[in-house]
């Protein structure tokens, strides 16, 4: 027998279609100070949106940046309270002429929306509000507490949201946590994620002489800031392309047995993964899979080096400065600013001669993992199971999303990431789109995970 | 008994001065199209001033490129013939609100003239034309025979010189060459330059994935095209900073004590050096002074490097690409392609997993020394030592000037490299300048040292 929530899906479609156009139509660009009224209109759009579902205290509150979207269904007294978060800013849409169609003007083709932020992340934030409507309107009432926090600073670095949480931590608390704003292992192959990396960054400049100097009167004599950089970032990984800082690897939480089991289950190979990404051969940290180590394994990468002489041609300089990025991608338990510290000892014990070099820390964020086998993300897999009738993996991302762990710490709640979105889709590029299919399954899975979590919860405190 | 020559040079110092100002005002820039006609009208206020001496056949010579300026005085029958090379073609001024006085409007402030190509190389050059008008005009005759070849291309590479004198063989035949485009070991301390580091150039480009990557979502993964360029060439020197390319030492000429002496009575300890660039220690190849490792050992150095980003804070790819500049100044007996072939098998070898690196074979130039004890380079000394009542020094040069080994294979003739220039005289810079007590003791030396030129070969002949 077909749930209740079918039909009313069915028949609602092209007017939820509607309004999540309504919602594309805004460019809410959080990085663009022009685009600040677009913002605050586009969570007032969401507080009209809350309102008439009916969802109480539906409110536009203001941070030390841009808005958060708070409102609340606190009327099932016995059952968990949900903390839903999604974000209602934007990508910049640069360059722009590489569109199809204008990104603030959504448009579907071949069963995918194309706008900016359909797939990142209006279309899986606004699918939450759907779901809900959809539960109160066939059900009358909701199974769990709700309350949302959508922010409107996720594409900046969420730079408030934890100051602003930590001012309003008993408006936010709650038992759970969901967020829809990872992806899927690939098109009809759903995925809970439970856990992201963390990151520290540093800047590294190295300073020679006191000029550019000529390498015909002072090559081999002179030191080379570029050689010296090159000499010392060259010492941060083994030839076997683990990490070498002293240290950097002793708080990391081996993957267990189970979890490689979970990830060899998404069937990517090696091969396949290198095919992927147009190369012949994976370098990197021996004995895991690339899946493991891009979900569960501590890296170091250079984001950028440069100095000296970049122009066509030659020019014979010694250069007297260089400069690399670093950033490293964490897991748990590594400390981001423990590692900072880790690569600034190493630096000072490897500084090459006749160089001065310099060690700027900058963005840190903390890795998290969801415990494995909380009925919260256990459920979560029952339910997409539901709606896409097949497996879904349980994965971790190689990603930082900092205030995930910020919801850990701050509300102690555990915090379960359904994602509806596809690796392709473009977020943070030209053309991006949503599929219709997930879309549509998307929004049958949130049904049958908030319909069932209560008694998943109950029945693993029995047991 | 002063030597005739020397009240001639003092009754027409002011005129030399006027006349070497005439030419100063020429923007005679060779690397600006713009200048094309300015660089014609120097080479033929050049052929006015030879015709004036008393010189013969002086000519403007098309070549691909700026002309060259050639005459002769051929009156010396049993006498040596000697090719005197200089070039009239200066650097650009830019930034030109950096002169304390405009590049082409020269000014004597402190015993300097101040000029755009006073000191690198009209001021030398002309030098040579007083040198020998005052000798025509005290003698009636010259010591020797003369040709001159003043090109206009050297600040760009001397282009078309090596095509243009091949073309011209019989007519630049000559049992000497004489340049004075080097430079002394301080003010009053006069050196004969008898080598020149050569060069060769490379590029190299490594290609990773297809597209810079998500380092969240690909970092541990997929290759780094920036890790793998510092690897690539952090393998390009040992640790104690000696160059670890296979072969690269084979076939260096070693030093010998008397040079090592010679090097070492110069007084430029590694101190001082150090302190004169700005930093605390040198690095690079053990077992030589910094001097002996300008002069006369070779050198890998790294001139740029490029890759992923470059901006302010930080952004969080994995490089698709990186890019390195690299010269090597080499000594005799290295071919600079040999040392390219080196290069590119070391790269090949040592490429790193998961990336490919392209190999750009660039400019090349010999090195070059002239046999130490030829008698035009020893009488040199002795020249310098009679005008500045110094020692004179021997040194070699790490700088390249590859149209010297080009005279040496062409012509088959020593080149003797005779400098009045100071390393402080802002060659290449704003506020170039020439020392007037250099022009005066120079016009000297060069008086002295045609005088005695054949005598000088002829008892090393007899000897």
């Amino acid at each position: 027998m077909a749930e209740p929530f079918e039909s009313y899906l069915q028949q609602h479609r092209s007017r939820h279609l509607e309004e999540l156009f309504e919602l594309l139509r805004f460019p809410s660009i959080s990085a663009l100070s022009a685009h600040r009224q677009d913002v605050w209109n586009c969570a007032e759009y969401l507080v009209r949106q809350l309102e008439a579902i009916g969802f109480e205290h539906a409110t536009v509150m203001p941070t030390h940046g841009h808005p958060v979207v708070y409102a609340d269904w606190l009327h099932a007294p016995d059952a968990p309270t949900a903390l839903v978060y999604g974000h209602y800013d934007v990508q910049p849409v640069d360059p722009v002429e590489k569109w199809q169609s204008p990104p603030f003007e959504p448009e579907i083709r071949d069963g995918k929306v194309y706008a900016r932020g359909a797939s990142d992340d209006k279309g899986p934030t606004f699918m939450h509000l759907k779901a809900f409507e959809t539960l109160l309107r066939t059900q009358g009432t909701l199974p769990v507490n709700v309350k949302f926090c959508i922010e409107g600073e996720e594409e900046i670095g969420s730079a408030h949201l934890e100051e602003f949480l930590e001012a309003h931590r008993e408006q936010f608390q709650a038992d759970i946590v969901v967020i829809s704003d990872t992806t899927m292992v690939g098109p009809g192959q759903p995925a809970v994620c439970y856990g992201l990396r963390g990151l520290a960054g540093l800047q590294i400049d190295v300073q020679g002489a006191k000029s550019d100097l000529h390498s015909g009167l002072y090559g081999g004599a002179a030191p080379n800031a570029a050689a010296a950089l090159v000499e010392l970032l060259s010492s941060m990984h083994k030839p076997d392309g683990s990490v070498a800082v002293e240290g950097f690897y002793d708080d990391v939480q081996p993957l267990s047995d189970e979890e490689r089991r979970a990830f060899a289950a998404i069937g990517m190979s090696d091969d396949a993964f290198a095919q992927s990404i147009g190369v012949q051969d994976l370098p990197g940290e021996p004995g895991y899979t690339a899946i493991e180590r891009v979900f569960a394994r501590p890296t170091l990468e250079i984001n950028g080096i440069y100095g000296g002489f970049q122009g066509e041609g030659l020019k014979t300089i010694i250069p007297c400065e260089a400069h690399a990025k670093i950033t490293c991608r964490l897991v748990p338990n590594q400390d981001p600013k423990r590692i900072q510290d880790l690569i600034e000892a190493h630096v000072r014990k490897h500084r090459p001669r006749g160089v001065t070099v310099t060690v700027t820390k900058m963005d840190t964020g903390r890795p998290y993992v969801t415990p494995f086998h909380h009925p919260a993300i256990q459920w979560a897999a029952r339910a997409y199971e539901k709606a896409y009738g097949t497996h879904a993996a349980f994965i971790r991302m190689g990603g930082s999303i900092p205030i995930v762990e910020v919801f850990d710490r701050l509300l102690r709640a555990p915090v379960v990431m359904m994602g509806f979105s596809l690796n392709d889709e473009n977020f943070h590029a030209p053309n991006e789109h949503f599929s219709l299919d997930n879309f549509d399954k998307g929004l049958r899975t949130l049904c049958h995970y908030w319909l069932g979590l209560p008694a998943a919860l109950a029945s693993a405190s029995d047991a």
